[in-house]
C-alpha cells in the first residue's frame, strides 16, 4: 500500500515585510508536531511569500498611466488596479468587461496578472505576486535546509480558474528541490506497450493536494507539508518555467478559433463506410 | 493540524469485462488493511471502469465513416481510430496534424475524447470513457455503501493536458455523493473581506492528489481512498456536469483569438499618468 500524507500547519501568525518566513515555517512544524524529513515537500501559499517579500500595494499610491486608464474605460476595472496589471504584464492577451487574462512578467497566463486583494490587510491594498517565485522557492529552500539539516522540496502555489472547467485550483508558480514532472513517456505499461504522451505535472498536483488541508478563507493555514508522494524526485535544476507551455506546443492554442466553425456532429444520419458503394 | 491521508490500494487484479468493481475494491481494502470509513473518497482511475464495462475497442472491428476517413487524412491518424474518435464526440473543436481536440458525448472538452491505449490488453485494443461516468461513480457507491455500510465519496478520474501548462493532471469526470466545490464566495477573509470569486474545485484537486499515489504505468494502482480532505462535504445532488463550464461563463473563451493581435506591453517607455500635462 501506498500513502502520501499531507499535513496543514495551524498557527501561523499575521506575514509583515521582512518576516523570516522559513524560520517560522520550521517553528511551526514543531509548534505542530511534525518533524521535517528528507523527501518532505514544503507547499506555501504565494500570498504569505509576497507579505513577507513587501509585495503588497496601497492602491491610493498608484498613479494610473493613459493606457490603465484606456484599460480600466475597456473593462469596468478601477484605473489604479489596471495600472498594476500592466506594470505585472508581458502582454495582455484578453481584455472584456471584468477580464483580463494576461501573461504576467513571469510567464504565467492568468487572470489579473495574479494580482489579488484577498487575505490582506488594509482596505486598499492589494497583493502581488512575488517577482520570482522560482527564486522565492530557491531561497525559502536553502533556509529551511539550514535550519533543519534535511533536503525538502519547496512548491510556490496559487489558485487558478482554468479553460473549460469551472471552478479554481492550486497549481504550483515557483519551486526548488524537486522535478516537476514525472516522466512515464518511454516506459512500459501493465502490457508492455510504450507510453509515449503520459508525462506527469506532479508540482501541479502537489499544489493541489496541498490546498484540500489548506483552505483560502479565514482558515489561515497557507502552509502545507506533504510526505511520501508516488514519481517525486530530487532535483536542482527545474524551475517553474518548465511549467509554462509555449505557443507552439500548446495543443489548445487556437482551439477557440476554430470552435466558432465547428459543427455538431450529426450521429442520426450515419455516414457509410468509404467503399460501401463499389 | 490538519491532516489528510491519500492511500493507494495495491494488488488490484486485471480487470475483465462485467467484473463487480465495488466489491474488488472492497476487498483490496482489506488486502491493504485500510478501513473504509464514513467521509473517505474513494478516486478510480477511469480505465479499470470501463475495462469493467465492457468499453474496449478492437481497432480491426471498427469501420471508418467517410468523415473518418477524412479526418484521418487531416491529421495523420488511423481512421479507425478517427471514426471511435468521431463516435465518441459531439464536436470537433480543432483538429490538426495528431490534433484532436473534441466535446465530447459527455461534455468533457479532451483530446482525442478521453480514448486510449495505454494499460489496455491487446495490441490494438483501445478503452473508450465510461458511456455515463456519473451514473458509473453512483452505481460504484450504492455498491460499496451496500458492502460497508459506511457513507463514501466516489470521483472517476482520467489524466488531463491542460491549456497554457505544460505535462497533465488527473481531473474527476465522474462523481457521486460529493459537492465538486468549495465555495467561499460570500463568506469573509482573514480581515472581514468578503470573498467573490474563490470557489475551489476540490473534486479535481482530490483526483490529483490521488494520483501521487496512483501511478499510470505498470504500477497498476488505480484507485485511491482519501481521508480527511478539507471541504469535502457530502452531496446527493452534484454530478460531473457541474465542473463543466458553458461557453459562455468561460473566461479563457477566445483568449487565442486576441492573442495574435495581442502586443507585448513596452515597459521601457513610460506612459506618462494621466493629466500628467496639465
Amino acid at each position: 500500500m501506498k500513502k502520501m500524507s499531507v499535513f496543514g500547519l495551524e498557527g501561523l501568525p499575521l506575514i509583515k515585510p521582512g518576516d523570516d518566513l522559513a524560520d517560522l515555517i520550521v517553528s511551526l512544524t514543531k509548534s505542530n508536531d511534525i518533524e521535517i524529513k528528507d523527501g518532505d515537500i514544503i507547499v506555501i501559499a504565494q500570498k504569505v511569500v509576497s507579505k513577507a517579500e513587501n509585495r503588497v500595494v496601497q492602491l491610493d499610491e498608484v498613479n494610473p498611466s493613459e493606457k490603465a486608464w484606456r484599460i480600466a474605460a475597456e473593462t469596468g476595472k478601477n484605473p489604479k488596479l489596471a495600472e498594476l496589471i500592466l506594470r505585472e504584464s508581458k502582454r495582455f492577451l484578453k481584455t472584456s468587461q471584468q477580464t483580463i487574462i494576461v501573461e504576467d512578467q513571469r510567464g504565467i497566463v492568468n487572470i489579473n496578472a495574479g494580482i489579488d486583494k484577498s487575505n490582506v490587510k488594509g482596505i486598499r491594498c492589494y497583493a502581488l505576486l512575488p517577482k520570482n517565485p522560482d527564486e522565492s522557492a530557491r531561497h525559502l529552500r536553502s533556509r529551511i535546509m539550514a535550519l533543519t539539516g534535511r533536503r525538502v522540496g519547496i512548491i510556490i502555489s496559487d489558485t487558478y480558474s482554468r479553460a473549460f472547467r469551472r471552478g479554481q485550483v492550486n497549481f504550483a508558480i515557483g519551486l526548488a528541490g524537486i522535478a516537476p514532472f514525472f516522466d512515464y513517456r518511454g516506459s512500459e505499461d501493465l502490457f508492455g506497450y510504450v507510453m509515449q504522451v503520459k508525462f506527469t505535472a506532479i508540482a501541479d498536483e502537489l499544489a493541489c493536494a496541498a490546498e484540500l488541508v489548506m483552505g483560502q478563507g479565514k482558515e489561515g493555514v497557507p502552509v502545507a507539508i506533504i510526505k511520501g508522494s508516488h514519481g517525486m524526485s530530487f532535483s536542482e535544476e527545474h524551475t517553474f518555467k518548465d511549467l509554462v507551455i509555449g505557443e507552439k506546443d500548446d495543443l489548445f492554442r487556437d482551439v477557440w478559433r476554430s470552435h466558432h466553425d465547428s459543427k455538431h456532429i450529426n450521429h442520426k444520419t450515419k455516414d457509410k463506410p468509404k467503399g460501401a458503394n463499389h
